[in-house]
């Protein structure tokens, strides 16, 4: 196999190279020969909805996530309703991209608001509200949960375990999980999880858990292989769950994004061919 | 109730005034009214045991913990005994000490090691090779759930709920958890984990989850109302549990060390009578 043919499921998201635009970032993937691309909101609205679908269609890309909905953990009901409005738009977008699910990062607390069991039932609420107008759509909601480390102030949705018990409120067509190495590999449990969510896995992302943490936990995640996480142990896993879809890459670093993007996807190609691709070969290894 | 009588269960835990000797630590916690201590060996160390034992006595304090047996997680055979042998120092020490319980902390991922699992295993091994001795000298081990911002680098039992799966292999009276407020505050269920843990919460600590989160995550613990964490909420359900034992402040803060240390001890008594002291009022609240 060449090594092109190996980068098939392999997708770059946005987040891994901050300073690509969104042609910059279709191209470079292109040009490394690679399956997918995950689009971040902000960089499509540069550009505008239906010139991102034109140079998505022209590429043959796929587009493997939107992101991201969610940040609903408001009390305040104006807020709530504006979030639910900006969330609509996000599934529009995910819709006009064909995107495989629009990744829902819940939020944290609100400011001053101690309350955690409060803020995951508004979460929870929340998507609730969305399903119907995703379904609609034709849109998969991913409710990404997130390593306790931003428990406080980005995502109230702490392990795989709990991401599923509001998931399977739903049909699996309408609600799935994001599955991020980064935030689930400590999750005691993790690989029973992953089976018991099987076809609810609508994202697979990868990046390291890399230590001494970085001084800003928001760019904490490092290179496949640089870090603790046992990427062919949790790749089997998340195989062996019935994944089929793209594997994304997803890496907030000062570091990476200081570096020159073609060399950063470079490196991750290397290493997603080192640590990911062999471990993706079929339900049965 | 004056505040003297109030502060009758909080207790100082060295690593809160750093800069503090044993002997210091003694002296500030007997001066600032507290009925209890929570001891390291690296101080202990300092003034030898038979001294220790001797202020503790004088003082009148009880000895909350004593901090830290554990790090446990090696797979080498030889690193293996001699954390035994350590262990079993400290044990020696926590029942000279009369200490509530031996705080273990389980240790990381050794290095360049990835299997968490495995490392999970071999701190419950471990464990399981001290009770007979920590038994035979009356001593308690309490397990130590770190949050996994730890979890490859210093503690790889991840949560209240993993650690009761470890203790409950084992008599009460010899295997316990230690309930951190940092550790556990946003563990989904904990007030669950809490009820089951009931009899076997054998330390309560308390430090507050504080953003963004210092640069250093080790010294990443901030005093009490200073973050997102809801100390009536926690405390009520660690009362719930059944638990009357002390109270220990554990704060790991470099901006706190750099400060006069009976000022702090100030602080965290006044923040402990407004956050939590009212809290502690019987199993019926």
């Amino acid at each position: 196999m060449t090594d092109r043919a190996a980068l098939s499921r392999l997708s770059l998201n946005q987040r891994t190279t901050a300073s690509w635009s969104l042609p910059d970032a279709i191209q470079g993937s292109v040009d490394a020969g690679l399956g997918a691309i995950g689009i971040w909101r902000e960089q499509l609205a540069e550009v505008g909805l239906d010139e991102a679908c034109r140079l998505v269609a022209e590429s043959g890309l796929r587009v493997s996530s939107l992101c991201r909905g969610g940040f609903f953990t408001t009390a305040d009901p104006a807020a709530a309703e504006a979030a639910e409005i900006n969330n609509r738009q996000a599934i529009d977008e995910t819709a006009a991209l064909n995107a495989a699910t629009l990744v829902l990062v819940p939020g944290g607390l609100p400011p001053g608001d101690r309350d955690l069991q409060a803020a995951r039932d508004r979460a929870a609420r929340a998507i609730e509200q969305l399903v119907p107008y995703a379904h609609d759509h034709g849109v998969n909601l991913g409710i990404e949960p997130m390593n306790p480390i931003y428990a406080a102030d980005r995502g109230v949705i702490s392990t795989l375990a709990q991401a599923l018990d509001i998931a399977e409120r739903f049909d699996a067509v309408d609600v799935g999980v994001v599955v991020d190495a980064f935030h689930v590999w400590w999750e005691p449990g993790v690989e029973d999880q992953l089976l018991r969510a099987g076809e609810r896995i609508v994202s697979y992302q990868i990046c390291d858990w890399i230590t001494p943490l970085p001084a800003d936990s928001l760019l904490a995640r490092g290179m496949m292989g640089d870090g603790h996480v046992d990427f062919p142990a949790l790749t089997r896993a998340v195989v062996r769950a019935g994944y089929r879809g793209d594997i994304e890459v997803e890496i907030f670093n000062a570091d990476l994004w200081a570096a020159p993007p073609d060399e950063v996807v470079d490196t991750m190609a290397k290493r997603y061919l080192d640590l990911v691709h062999p471990y993706l070969g079929g339900s049965g290894q």
